[in-house]
C-alpha cells in the first residue's frame, strides 16, 4: 500500500523488472477517482468511472423510480440521456501532495497533552483552510504512520456523476453473505458512473484503457485506491489484547445479536423485511472478526510480527538518539494494557449498551452531572458538542420494540451474570436478586421512557427530576452511572497513554525505516504491487480464475436458491454466453476495506479487473501481509465486457470501454 | 461402522424413527459384494456389479488390446458378449458369521506370550479349515477389538467377472492429486463388472435396485461395504505418539522423497513416465498423513478422545474384576512409548533404508548372522521363511539408478545430521568426516552392487566373504548393523508390550460397551448410516452436490488442462447433457478407505449413489468419528444414468440399472 510520494521503484525493478517513469506514476494517479466511501478509476476519454455495485448502491436506490428498485432489476442507460444523476454523490482526483510534518508538530517532540492535542489541530485547521482558500480544492491533512508524519492532499471535486449502468443485485452480489469475504466467487460487483462537466461528459486524456487479454495468471499488476484502516503498527501487546480480550468479548456479543435477530426473521414476512438488515450485518461481522481472530490465533502470523518488532525496537536501541526519544514506548503500551485487561470485563458491562431504553436512561441521569463540570473533567462522550448531541439523541422520536428491548437486556444480563462475581454491584443494582428475564421484563414492561414526551419531561426536569423519578430504568441507571463512569475514565487515561506511545512509534518507525516500509491505511490514495496468482486451498488448487460455468454451478449446486438464485436476464443468456469466460480472479495484491472499486492494472496501466472483495484468508492481512494464500478478489475485464454486451445488451458502454466507440459520437 | 450381526437398531430407530426388519437386512448384505481390495454391489437381477474406477483398474489394463490403453479411452461392452472376463478377479458374498472367539482363547486369559500367540495362530487355522471342508465356501476368522472378539466369516466366492464398462480415467480421476481427498468434487469413479456363473449372467434377487430421484437432502442413507483400517481404539498415549514422534518424521521423509522425484520428473520425458508414479504416490500420502496429523493437532478432536478415554477407564475401573484384569493397560503403553521416544531418532535413522543399494549391503551383511541363531532370537524380519525372502531379495536383478541412489542417500544422511548428535556413531560410520554429497556420490559411485552378480557372489560366500569385502557399501553396513540391531531389539521388546496390551484394551472395550461400540474396520462387511448433507467450508457453504456444470467450471478454470482436461467424449457430449444434473454428493457417513465402490443406499435399499472418497475434513476421522465439517464423498446415481445414456451411448446398461431391461433379452 505505498503511496505516490514514495513508490518502491528499487523494489519493484528488482523484484519485476519493471520501473514506471514519472508520467506512468502521474497518470495512473490522476485516472484513479475517490468516492466518499469507495474507490474508483476513470475508464474512458469521455468520463466514464467504474467502480463496485455496493459502492454504487445509495445513487442506485435513490435514482430508481417510484414503483420500480434498480437494485432488484438492474438499469442500464441505452443513451447517454437516460443516465441518471446521483444526488450528492462526488468524486475526488488527487492533485497532489506535501509533507506538512514540521507545520504541524511546531518545533517540539509529540507529546500527548490536552494542550498539545488542541494545538495540533488547530495547526491542520490552518493548513487545510490555506490550501482550500489558494487553490479552491478540497484539502486535507493526513496523519501518516500514527503521527509520524503529516501530509497535505490537494483534491479535484467532480459534483456532477450519473448512474450509467448497474446490474441487478442477484448477479453483483450473488452468493450474498455465506459466499462474502471468499473465493472461488461468482459476482459481477460492478456500477459504471460518468463524470460530467457543464453539462456534459468530462473529457479526460487520464483514463486506464481496456485490456484486450485481461488479467492472465502470473501477470504483475497494481491495484489503485484507498484502503481504509490496517492495524500493522500495533504492537505484539496490542494484538495479544485484541486476540485475548477484545475480539472474544465482541464476537460473545455479536452471536448473542444474532440469536436475537434469527428468532425476530423467524417470526413472519413483516419481522423478517424489518430484521433481515440487521441480521446480515450481525453475521458479517462475525464473519469478519473471526478472521481477524483467525489471524492473532495463528502461531506462525504472530511469529512473524514479533519478528518484525524485535527488529524494529533493535534498530531503535542501536541508535542512541532513538532510544532516548522511543525506546520505552512498547513498554508503556504493554503496562497500560496490562492495567486495562484487569478492568475488562467491568467496562464491557458496566454501562448503558444492554438496551436503548436503558441507554437513554442512562444519557437523562448523566445529562445534568456532565453539565455542571468543566469540559476536560467530562466523560469524552460529553464535551464540546457532546452535551447538545446527547440532548438530541434523548429526545429524537425513534421506534422501540419493548420485546426486542427484553430481549437484548436479559442476553447482556446473562452474560454480564456469567462474567462478573456474584456480588457484583452493578448486578445488584440491575437484577435486584431477580433472573435476566424477569428483571428485563419488569423493568423494560413498566419504564414509561419509550414515550418521547417522558424523556424530554425528564430532560427539561433536569437533576431534580431525575433525582426524584421513580421509573424503574432511571433508578436502575442511577445506581449505575457512578460505577459506569469510574471505571470509564481510568479507561480513558490509559488509552491515552496508549495513543500517545503508538503515536511515538509511529514516528520511531519513521525515523528507522523512512518510507521502505509504507504507512497504516488512511483512506488516501495507495498503490500496490502484485501477481495473479491461485492458491493452495482446502487440500486442493483455487485456480486464479473463475467462469461463468462456475456461476451457473454455484447456482445449480443451490438449486437456484436465494442467495443462489440467478437474475431472469442471466438465465435467458445463457446460451449466448461464452461460459469460459472468465469472471473472477484473485491476486496477492494488498487490499483492504475502502479498496472497493479499484482498478486492477497490468504494466500497460491498461484495466484487467476490478477490486470488489478479499478472500477468508486475506483477514489476517489487517494485522500483517501474508500472500502466501490470502489474495484480494477481483472481477475479470473479460467478464464485464462480455455481461455488457451479451446480458445487458449494453454494446454502447461495452464499445466505449474497449475504445471503439466515443459517446460523443452518439 | 456397524457389523450386520450387531445393528444399532434401537439407535436408528431413535435416531431416524427407521426399523430395517431381518429381510431388509439380510436383501442389503447379500446385495453387497467384496472385490479384492474394494467393496462393491449388485444392482441388477442378472449379476451387474458397481464398483469404483480405481477398484477395477487392474482387470480395465490387462482386458485392454495391445495398441489401447481403456484406461485413456474408456471401454463400454455394447453386446453381453463384448463383456470381457478379468483374468483373477472375484467377488465374494458373505454368507454368515459366527462368533468363535471361546474357540480361539482356550480357557485362558489372553497375553501374549510367543507360545500363547502360536497356539492362537493354530486354533485359528483349524477353525478356517474345518469351515472350508464343510462348506466349500472362502471362510476367515476376524479379529475384531484388537482382540476382544475373534468371529469366523463365511463367503461365497464368484470367480467369473467380466467387465461391462468403465468410463476413461480422464473422468473418473478427474482432478487428480489436488482435488483427491476433497469436495467438491466431480468424479465418475465408476466401474461395471458383470458376474457370471456357468457362463451366463448371475441370476439373483439380492441386488439393488436404482433409485428414480438419487440422493437429495437430508436424506437417511445408508452405506455398506468393508471398511479397511482404523485407529479409533488407540489411547490417548498412541496418539501422541503419533502426532510427536510418528507422522512429523513420515511427513519429513516424503518431503524428501518429493523433492527428488520432482527434480527427477522435470528432467525431460523419459524422467517423467519413470517417475510420475512415484512422485504421485508420495504426494498423495503426504497429503493422507498431514490429514491425519490436522485431526491430532485438533484441540476439540483430542479433547473428545481423552473424554472417551475417561469414561472408558471409568467403566474399567468402577468394576473390580475389570480392573483387575484391564485396569493397567493404558499405563503400560504409555510407559512403552515413554522409553520408544527415547529411541525414536536412531530408530529412525539407524538401518539400511537411506538407499537400495545399502538396503541390499544390510541384507548381505545379516544374512549370515542371524542365520547361525535360533529362529526367536532373530531379527523379526529374518524370523520364519524371512531367510529365505531376504534371500531372493538380494538376488532379485532389479533395475537401479545410481543418480537416484545418490540422491536419496544424500537427502538421508543431510536429515541424520540434522537430528542426531554430532558425535553420532552411524553418522561417523557412513559419512567418515565427509558431507552427506561427498559420501553418497563415494559409496554409490564407488560399490560393485549394483551388478547381482556381485551380491550372488557375497551371497554363497557366507559370513567370510562378508568378512572380507572391501566394497565400500558393505563396509558401511558391517559399522552399522550391530548399533541398528541393538534399536531394533530394544523397539521390537517395546511394541510387543503394546500390542499386548492393546489386545488387552480391546477386550475391555468389549466387556464395558459390549456392541453398542462396533470394532474398528478390519475390511470385512459394515453397515453405516448417516444423512445427506452439505457443510460449512472455507467461509462459506458447501453444497451436498456437485452437477456437471461444475465439471465443466473446474475444467475452464484450469484452462482444460490436464489434470482438470475433459476426455473428448465429454466435450462432445456437452450440449447433450442436462448440465445440471448432480454429478457427486455428500454424506454424513462413516467410511474407511476399503469402502471404496459401496453403494450409497435408501431406506428402500434402492442405489442413491456410489462411494469413492472423503473430503480432507475427514481424514482425522481415521481415530475418532465426526460429522460436523467429515463427509464422505459419493458419485450420484442420476449422474451415472445421465452420462451413461447421453455420454457413452450405453442405453443398454442404463436401461438394465434402472431395470427397464433385462441383459437376457437382448
Amino acid at each position: 500500500m505505498w503511496t505516490f510520494d514514495a513508490p518502491p521503484l528499487e523494489y519493484w525493478k528488482a523484484r519485476y523488472g519493471f520501473a514506471p517513469d514519472q508520467a506512468w506514476l502521474d497518470h495512473v494517479r490522476l485516472a484513479s477517482v475517490r468516492l466518499p466511501i469507495c474507490s474508483s478509476s476513470f475508464v474512458s476519454s469521455e468520463g466514464l468511472v467504474m467502480t463496485n455495485h455496493h459502492c454504487g448502491r445509495e445513487c442506485i436506490t435513490t435514482v430508481s423510480p417510484p414503483d420500480t428498485s434498480y437494485q432488484r432489476t438492474g438499469f442500464v442507460a441505452r443513451t447517454l440521456a437516460e443516465e441518471k444523476k446521483c444526488p450528492g454523490l462526488y468524486v475526488d482526483q488527487l492533485q497532489s501532495t506535501e509533507d506538512v510534518t514540521s507545520r504541524v508538530r511546531g518545533k517540539g517532540t509529540a507529546s500527548a497533552t490536552a494542550g498539545q492535542v488542541a494545538q495540533r489541530e488547530a495547526a491542520i485547521q490552518e493548513i487545510e483552510n490555506q490550501c482550500q482558500q489558494q487553490t479552491g480544492d478540497v484539502c486535507q491533512v493526513v496523519t501518516l504512520y500514527q503521527g509520524g508524519r503529516y501530509s497535505l492532499y490537494r483534491y479535484k471535486r467532480f459534483s456532477d456523476v450519473r448512474l450509467v449502468m448497474a446490474p441487478e443485485e442477484g448477479i453483483s452480489f450473488f452468493g450474498g453473505d455465506p459466499d462474502n469475504f471468499t473465493y472461488p466467487r461468482y459476482d459481477l460487483d460492478l456500477t459504471l458512473l460518468r463524470v460530467y462537466e457543464n453539462g456534459a461528459p468530462k473529457k479526460t486524456e487520464h483514463f486506464f484503457k481496456w485490456s484486450a487479454t485481461g488479467a492472465k495468471e502470473g501477470d504483475l499488476v497494481f491495484v489503485i485506491g484507498n484502503p481504509g484502516s490496517t492495524g500493522r503498527l500495533l504492537t505484539l501487546a496490542q494484538m495479544e489484547y485484541l486476540r485475548d480480550v477484545t475480539y472474544p468479548a465482541q464476537l460473545a456479543q455479536v452471536k448473542r445479536n444474532i440469536a436475537i435477530y434469527q428468532e425476530l426473521v423467524g417470526q413472519g414476512d413483516e419481522a423478517r423485511r424489518r430484521w433481515e438488515n440487521q441480521l446480515f450485518y450481525a453475521q458479517n461481522s462475525f464473519k469478519a472478526i473471526s478472521g481477524y481472530q483467525a489471524g492473532l490465533l495463528d502461531s506462525a502470523i504472530m511469529v512473524k510480527k514479533r519478528k518484525f518488532e524485535d527488529d524494529f525496537r533493535a534498530r531503535v536501541n542501536r541508535d542512541p538518539k532513538l532510544r532516548a526519544r522511543y525506546g520505552d514506548a512498547w513498554n508503556r503500551i504493554a503496562l497500560a494494557l496490562k492495567e486495562q485487561r484487569t478492568l475488562a470485563v467491568k467496562s464491557r458491562f458496566y454501562g448503558f449498551g444492554a438496551s436503548q431504553l436503558l441507554s437513554m436512561a442512562g444519557v437523562l441521569v448523566r445529562l445534568p452531572e456532565e453539565s455542571a463540570l468543566p469540559d476536560s473533567a467530562r466523560l469524552p462522550a460529553y464535551r464540546g458538542d457532546g452535551l447538545e448531541k446527547a440532548r438530541q439523541v434523548v429526545q429524537a422520536p425513534v421506534p422501540i420494540d419493548k420485546e426486542v428491548e427484553k430481549a437484548t437486556l436479559a442476553a447482556q444480563l446473562t452474560a454480564a451474570r456469567k462474567e462478573l462475581p456474584a456480588a457484583d454491584p452493578y448486578l445488584n443494582a440491575v437484577l435486584q436478586g431477580r433472573s435476566p428475564e424477569v428483571a428485563a421484563e419488569a423493568l423494560i414492561e413498566k419504564t414509561t421512557l419509550a414515550d418521547p414526551a417522558a424523556r424530554k419531561a425528564l430532560l427539561d426536569g433536569g437533576a431534580q427530576a431525575v433525582r426524584a423519578s421513580d421509573d424503574p430504568l432511571v433508578v436502575v441507571a442511577r445506581k449505575i452511572a457512578p460505577l459506569s463512569r469510574a471505571v470509564a475514565m481510568r479507561n480513558q487515561r490509559l488509552e491515552s497513554t496508549a495513543s500517545a506511545n503508538a503515536e511515538r512509534i509511529g514516528q520511531a518507525l519513521y525515523a528507522a525505516y523512512g518510507t521502505s516500509l509504507p504507512p497504516d491505511a488512511t483512506f488516501t490514495l495507495r498503490i500496490s504491487d502484485g501477481e495473479v496468482q491461485g492458491y493452495p486451498m482446502n487440500g486442493t488448487k483455487a485456480s486464479y480464475k473463475t467462469t461463468f460455468y462456475g456461476l451457473y454451478a454455484r447456482s445449480a449446486d443451490f438449486d437456484d436458491q436465494p442467495p443462489f438464485q440467478l437474475p431472469g436476464r442471466w438465465k435467458a443468456a445463457r446460451d449466448r454466453l461464452d461460459l469460459t469466460t472468465p469472471m473472477d480472479f484473485v491476486t496477492t495484491n494488498d487490499i483492504i476495506g475502502g479498496n472497493s472499486g479499484s482498478p486492477v492494472i497490468n504494466q500497460n496501466a491498461e484495466v484487467v479487473g476490478l477490486i470488489f472483495d478479499g478472500n477468508i484468508e486475506s483477514l489476517p492481512n489487517r494485522f500483517i501481509f501474508t500472500d502466501e494464500v490470502a489474495r484480494s478478489v477481483a472481477v475479470h475485464s473479460r467478464g464485464i465486457t462480455e455481461a455488457l454486451r451479451k446480458v445487458y445488451d449494453a454494446g454502447r458502454v461495452a464499445d466505449e470501454l474497449e475504445g471503439s466507440a466515443r459517446v460523443s459520437q452518439q
